[in-house]
């Protein structure tokens, strides 16, 4: 069935059909149509620290190259060599002071443009064969890439993130811990299952010790009653020069809230207290900040603390496998065992991680059976599901080119 | 190819044209018009003993939840949530007073009414929301599940199950052991390598030492010729209460009918003597009853002796890979290390079910050459075998739309 | 997009366009216009030295059984049982009087008739089941073969080849050690990185010890210059009676010649010496013979050297999955441990086809990118790429029946 055809046969507030969870051509509508025309995070900037810093990322077919130039700037490039396109950095990460593709020894400029080629003749043209490069923009700390020749707006989003992100010093940042697991579900299982916390209570003990899971306390909309807590909450951090309010943008794609934590609630730990006491990441003058939620669609959701942040990236790897990234970030001066204790600044989010994949595996064996009928969201347990996958709907429609008025919504 | 056009090409009493044991979209139309239409076995009642006992299952896509009731009674379920999906029991087997979807707690009873789900606000109807079920039948203590919302008729079947099982007593058995290997090889193949005998000699020394392999001794026909000892052995057990005689369905799906073992054998082991001496699990009188073999396509073979049963269950996993799934079952009273040893219980059946494997696998690997051309089955040898692709044959060409005349047959 | 198509679009001199790397009906293409059609290179002659004497290997599909028949003669032959398809032979090497099946020990001669087939009736004719044979031919040693009812003409190649191995004399080797490994990349990027080395300096510091990788040195022509010390190695072997002046098809698919190895270089070793000092392989008079460098396309390379030989086989797996085998050929009577050290014998090749199964790998990876453009080849250092490629292109347009005038060329 046509994608655009089983869009059309979606119920609202109901889950999408079985297709749109395993079948390998929506799958592939899904890379061309979204993953390579939106804006994606890719990296926190800290990790490219220096000039010749690089990572490299797999993003659907694409290889993905990020690294920071001589003049600080961070640029993208498709990790293809331009003579026979062997991947130019093979590494996840590392620095080098030029990009030499290993299988000839080519030679490029941290910047894309091609220095040296041996013995190819006096006909070729080196300014011909530069890295071809990708859409990149660092958002307040945040690094994003475009897969897209054109890619959509971004200006709005970078101010909100600049504005939101800038007290929390990303920029002093390292990366103290990452982990990365495949989860094998579809990646919108995985998107579905962040955007909700009616499963927190019966899979995550060691995130409900501090994170609120009651749906008035995270879903807030701009014109809804706000929880008197939350209110008094912005209000202070704001006060301390944190800007923390919600905002979403027009489309829905992207959201930052601040929410205090549980308690006295200091940090994602198991009583609650910061995981780096005496060096903060962000500016806050006090420890019990609350977290800073950040969601970008289609692959991030973020938390930020007073002392610590812990950065998410998904990333689809087949129609029922999805790889998700997750880096706790510190203050670049902090010393693990002096200043922070590693297993207690990543013991709630390693667990949580796993219990989420447990419980989208479990989604997915069980929406691959053709007995499947998608069943009612709860409106007011899942209005954060709704949004995204009426943004992916909409989205869908969009680029296949259907109808966008959508009466049905 | 079209499966239909390619079946018109098979000639008779010759295995089947190469795409039937390895192309994709004829694995798909097994799926669709074998599968997921017609009865298969599913377990041994035995193995759901109390309210709440369940047992999961995997047919092709499908999940499937065998659950017995409060009231006794054995049902199947579609294993999927009807709120997002999720697998609702996730174990092999187990034991649960209610079915409570591990995702978000919606619990159902066991007859799979749903019974409670949380904050899905006042229009949410529970009584739309029940698990979907599917039929199931036990049949004489051999459950049998049908994912056709219209299955085949089976009360002849159940009935004639119902009459030779009866003195086997598996509702007072309990599984000793179980076994589940993956064979490389096509379902078919699986299924035509149990329906013959002439390759017993040369791959199975254990079981040889019991098994007759002489096709005149088990492949018996209603009008045919019976050997003498056959009928003295059918004559000795029908006196002792026990339904020996071959009965065969009209279709030829379905077959029982006792066998003597060889020389004074009463059980499948090295020496021939009962596995279990002390504690039978049929009612038979003496210990060399035979076997009554009981067949019945597309999923199952088995054997029912004096002292225990074994019972197989084969399913297909894709075009070249099948689960064969084997449960030794004796009395519930008897006791392992005292009446009986596990390994001489277990062990002709394990090793035959390896070598089993292993000719499926090179089966498969010589088919898969183009230049396979499908051979002459022996009607001697392997009458069974041209029973069984016979009967498959007419219910694709059946189910297909093609002609069921068969002019050539 | 169709292969011929895409074919069409290919800029002379530059790598292919990225379907005809990674594109899976492409690869079906490949399988039945090349590897189905063309004569492969299967195995050394001496590696089923004595009657009854076999190997099996699989060539895409189609599973391949080589055996050297009572009278001497080494035959291929399809390996499927003529019954029900089973592989007759599944060792990957070994030795049997007569062939017999192991499902139902139906009992072939070495050439090919069948024996023997229990209780198969009356009508059955043995003669009309025999083995189905696969075309094959020893060329000096190298055993051929070609799945093609109809193969194209190997007279030409078949003389110059026993010309030339003559004095290596294949015949009285063995196999001192094999490797296979598996290397992930099509296998036309196998190819394409043997046939250049404008990548050694930079990977391969074990064979440029002794390898020239100077693009003069072997990327001969018969019109062209020839350096003076490789026109006077030949010399010097030639009066030695050893063919070495460069020759090849004039549809480029092989080539012969001889070089000098580096220095006083004698083998492919760490230190330049020869393997095996004291029974060597060839009739060579002298150590320093140098290297007769023997490549058949699509799927080998050979290195015939004085004291001992390194023969190649390549097999494609899948899209982007290639298999190679390597073995290592010493004189029959000479002695490991005693007449050479295995691990000095095979240090620098297994090193180098390591090395370049990485380099493959990432050149893979890197042309998997949709963001993949074919670069230029150095038309100094990649000849023999252009020349690979060229034959590719040709051969499949003309099988796949496009014109074959190739203006653009």
């Amino acid at each position: 069935m046509d994608t655009l055809d089983l869009l059309a046969t979606r119920v609202p507030n109901h889950a999408l059909p079985r297709g749109f969870y395993n079948d390998a051509d929506i799958f592939a509508d899904d890379l061309r149509e979204i993953w390579y025309r939106e804006w994606l995070f890719a990296i926190p900037a800290c990790e490219v620290p220096t000039a010749g810093s690089f990572v490299t990322m797999q993003v659907g077919d694409y290889a993905v190259l990020i690294v920071r130039g001589a003049d600080g700037k961070i640029r993208a490039f498709h990790n293809s060599c331009r003579h026979r396109g062997s991947r130019v950095c093979s590494a996840a990460k590392g620095n080098s002071p030029k990009l030499v593709c290993p299988y000839h020894q080519w030679t490029y400029e941290l910047d894309g443009r091609l220095l040296y080629a041996r013995d190819m003749g006096p006909d070729f043209k080196p300014s011909e064969h530069g890295l071809k490069s990708i859409a990149c923009e660092d958002a307040g700390g945040m690094v994003f890439i475009c897969l897209a020749d054109d890619p959509p707006p971004f200006a709005s989003f970078l101010e909100t993130a600049q504005q939101y992100l800038g007290p929390q010093r990303l920029q002093d940042a390292k990366i103290a811990f990452e982990s990365t697991i495949v989860e094998s579900g579809n990646w919108k299982l995985v998107l579905e299952n962040n955007r909700e916390c009616y499963h927190c209570a019966g899979s995550h003990p060691e995130l409900c010790r501090t994170y609120p899971d009651r749906p008035g306390f995270t879903s807030m909309d701009e014109t809804g009653a706000i929880e008197p807590a939350v209110a008094a909450h912005w209000e202070k951090c704001e006060a301390a020069g944190m800007p923390s309010k919600f905002v979403i943008a027009p489309s829905q794609q992207w959201r930052f809230a601040r929410i205090p934590l549980l308690g006295a609630g200091e940090s994602y730990t198991m009583d609650g207290k910061a995981a780096v006491a005496a060096k903060r990441l962000s500016i806050a003058p006090f420890a019990n900040a609350g977290s800073l939620l950040f969601f970008h669609f289609p692959n991030s959701w973020n938390h930020f603390l007073a002392d610590h942040s812990v950065v998410f990236r998904v990333l689809p790897i087949s129609p029922t496998e999805t790889q998700v990234t997750t880096k706790w970030l510190v203050h670049k001066d902090a010393v693990e065992g002096v200043d922070y204790d590693l297993a207690n600044l990543t013991r709630v989010w390693v667990a949580t991680n796993d219990q989420d994949r447990q419980v989208v595996e479990e989604n997915q064996r069980g929406i691959n059976s053709p007995a499947f009928v998608p069943g009612p969201y709860s409106e007011l347990q899942e209005d954060g599901v709704i949004q995204f996958v009426d943004w992916y709907c909409r989205t869908m429609r969009e680029r296949l080119g259907g109808n966008t008025a959508m009466a049905a919504e």
